[in-house]
């Protein structure tokens, strides 16, 4: 059992007056300020800070660390803010960590094909930082998160069937430990089995552990020839399909995005497109111009073989562009498509072999529970995203989209799949991590209690209790 | 600090007569046999265990493990025996727990590129078993090791520039904690971000946090073309400067490994060859054959601008394997190289960019301790072995190897690289690791005395104390 942690009001009192001395305006106890910090696109309620704390170094980091350590106050790291299970919220009040000021890029290492980024960096900003090497830091959730954020939730995202997820990365990290302690997990080496795995422990972790400062990450070559490709097949089993053929087959594919009917059909609506309103792949292919041909054919082969009804490729940006156009717009689609609602995020992962079958019942789901909800999936990882678009004012409604996301998650979880692909636990998924995975959860809550025995460090998060 | 495992004699033998009771023949106490399982290819003495217990299913080990929790003894967990720094030894005896008859692959679901096997599997076993899918388990560290004894060193080997190490290639684990319970430590879903990577924890624990008993890996497609080639280069540099270039640019090397002279030469005399005697590359290139032969054609390019002297390739499997064979023939060629002498392989790994470097110096350094030593390097990696020729028996010539080894290790991890690439800490890098990670080793011990409290677990591996 992990304590709760009890923190009286004049601790935090003390806490915040502290480090209003010796920081100054760095600290802020504004309400406005407060409540951004603790805003996320979930619909989860909002939980504020009693305080937000701007860092801008590893030793401010740990400073900050030990005053809370010292009189229990709880301590919220924050990125940007792009948190989907509410990670960012304060349930048991505390001070938020902002990290946004630590955005320096330190040391970029192009032989190496590794730099070393302080946590606030965000994607966005280090890829423009690139631009001149030909390398590119690939991993997209979409938002322009924090690369500390990132990690902290194991992000991923439309690239992670070619490169991976956060956890594939990452060299090393500097972590601020509960204690105050300032660690680095690993070295610039591309492998090691130098003793436990550190860096992989912080990620995925979401700051319950210890608040990461310095990132050293992996970069990757830009392929000098790009082709996308799109096509609409007649239902999801023959695009999941073409899909595993196409992996099997070995082609490199730098991403492959599967919008359902509805979704096309919002794009259609918001981007002015005229797409067929059917479950539809968006795949990107990069190598050498000769590779890119080859497979763009192969693809076109494969995707024939399983009934798909267009197929439209482009190879020049500008033509790529426009082919991407609907993946591109989805959010503002689908904010559109219900004009008034929220966009309600979730997400689970499942073999791919069963991806159709979940895929499917889903949709059914969200047609009998009477939803707005369509569905974009990250497909060559069996990992995909339902948009609930939402009245949340409407305790009706939310209660009927809880039981849905419910459904949803033990229905992945039963097909030998995730409650969260890419999305992390936070306050959201806390009772689906014990359901997924049992008496493991155990054994972390020992590491959690092992490491920081107070329970400062985002508490509330990924553990019911 | 870590406890010391304080067993009794008396309940060792207590442990013994119980298992001798419940399980017969399963439980030795045979003198040979108990060497056998302490053997381990270093220059590490021998530590025997009190007796081997030949385990048939997670179920038994957890048994085992409760009977030995119980009584506070020690258990080795014992995959082939082909741990290279004595992570087999039993330095406070107990039970070394042999997997190897858990060697059932029990599922592969080829649509998924994914299978489920017991720890006892060795990877050739899988792959011969795997032959008819197109489908291959690609980690390859030479030896025709465990499947759960290369999870628990993290290893990787010739394959690792293309395919990852074992972090990257599993799904779950199914781990007997130390107190017996069977935990499932993930699902079959390509990513997920549900809390811990409980996965990573144990891999690279060298089974000091529990026992792997099943693993659910990942397959890959095996390409369906493949070409090799081999060039020698006049230094060590060019040949370091051709293999950065390459990853650069991003062709997609299967395996590239670097032989020094010495190597070769060694080569040369025991495989009948006649190469140059020069730093050599030997690289392996993996796609369809358009794909193929154009990555030849880009390496073969790369490597003259870096100035090297001879170039051969081939595509046909029988010319492969016989431009691949001074490769091949390493373990071999190097014991001819010095008759009588015992093969002690050590690693470290470095950024890419320090590799020329840490070549040169280490080939100095071998030079002037007078030591019989070549070098063969997973350089893609920035990964290498120095395979030391040694007379065993004479004090001072191993003296001298150790403190050979010691530089090594810092001037690796001097250059931020680490003190072992893919072959664990053992009891050999012990010291090494704390200079390697400093104040992070100590939450290492904090989550390991918080899984294994009585340091059941693997005793006196990675840490010193």
């Amino acid at each position: 059992m992990i304590a709760r942690p009890s923190t009286s009001i004049e601790q935090t009192e003390a806490v915040i007056a502290l480090l209003r001395e010796r920081y100054g305006d760095q600290l802020t106890c504004n309400a406005t300020i407060r409540r951004q910090h603790a805003n996320s696109t979930s619909w989860h309620p909002v939980e504020t800070p009693d305080a937000v704390f701007f860092a801008t170094s590893t030793e401010e980091v740990a400073d900050v660390v030990k005053l809370c350590a010292a009189h229990a106050v709880p301590l919220i790291p924050y990125g940007t803010g792009t948190s989907l299970e509410a990670g960012v919220n304060a349930p048991f009040g505390g001070i938020t960590l902002d990290l946004s000021r630590m955005n320096a890029i330190l040391t970029v290492n192009e032989d190496d094909m590794d730099c070393v980024v302080q946590a606030g960096v965000t994607r966005k900003q280090l890829n423009t930082h690139l631009r001149s090497t030909g390398l590119q830091f690939p991993i997209d959730p979409g938002a322009d998160a924090s690369i500390g954020g990132m990690a902290s939730t194991r992000a991923s995202g439309t690239s992670a069937v070619r490169y991976g997820t956060m956890k594939d990365n990452i060299l090393a990290l500097t972590v601020v430990m509960p204690d105050g302690t300032v660690c680095k997990t690993g070295t610039r080496a591309r492998k090691s089995s130098a003793g436990y795995d550190m860096t992989r422990l912080f990620i995925g972790a979401e700051g319950t552990l210890g608040v990461i400062t310095e990132l050293t990450v992996k970069l990757h070559g830009i392929p000098p020839a790009i082709a996308v490709a799109v096509c609409a097949f007649p239902d999801l089993a023959s695009a999941c399909n073409t899909v595993i053929a196409s992996i099997r087959y070995g082609l490199t594919l730098g991403r492959i995005e599967l919008m359902d009917d509805v979704q096309i059909r919002a794009c259609n609506a918001y981007s002015k497109l005229d797409m067929q309103e059917k479950p539809t792949l968006f795949v990107e292919f990069g190598g050498t111009e000769l590779a890119v041909k080859e497979q763009v054919e192969t693809f076109r082969q494969l995707a024939d073989e399983f009934g798909c009804e267009t197929f439209d490729n482009a190879s020049a940006p500008d033509d790529r562009s426009r082919l991407w156009t609907a993946r591109h717009d989805v959010y503002w689609a689908c904010l559109q498509l219900r004009p008034g609602s929220k966009f309600l995020a979730t997400d689970v992962c499942v073999p791919i072999s069963r991806l159709a079958d979940c895929l499917v019942e889903t949709h059914t789901d969200i047609a009998e529970t009477k939803l707005v909800a369509p569905i974009v999936g990250h497909v060559g990882d069996g990992n995909f995203h339902v948009s609930v678009m939402a009245m949340t004012e409407d305790a009706e409604e939310m209660a009927r989209i809880k039981a849905f996301i419910n459904r949803l998650n033990r229905r992945a979880i039963a097909m030998d799949g995730t409650c969260t692909g890419e999305h992390g636990i936070g306050e959201g998924k806390r009772e689906f991590l014990e359901e997924e995975l049992g008496a493991t959860v155990g054994y972390m809550r020992q590491l959690k209690a092992a490491l920081d025995p107070n329970n400062i460090m985002n508490p509330g998060k990924i553990f019911t209790h």
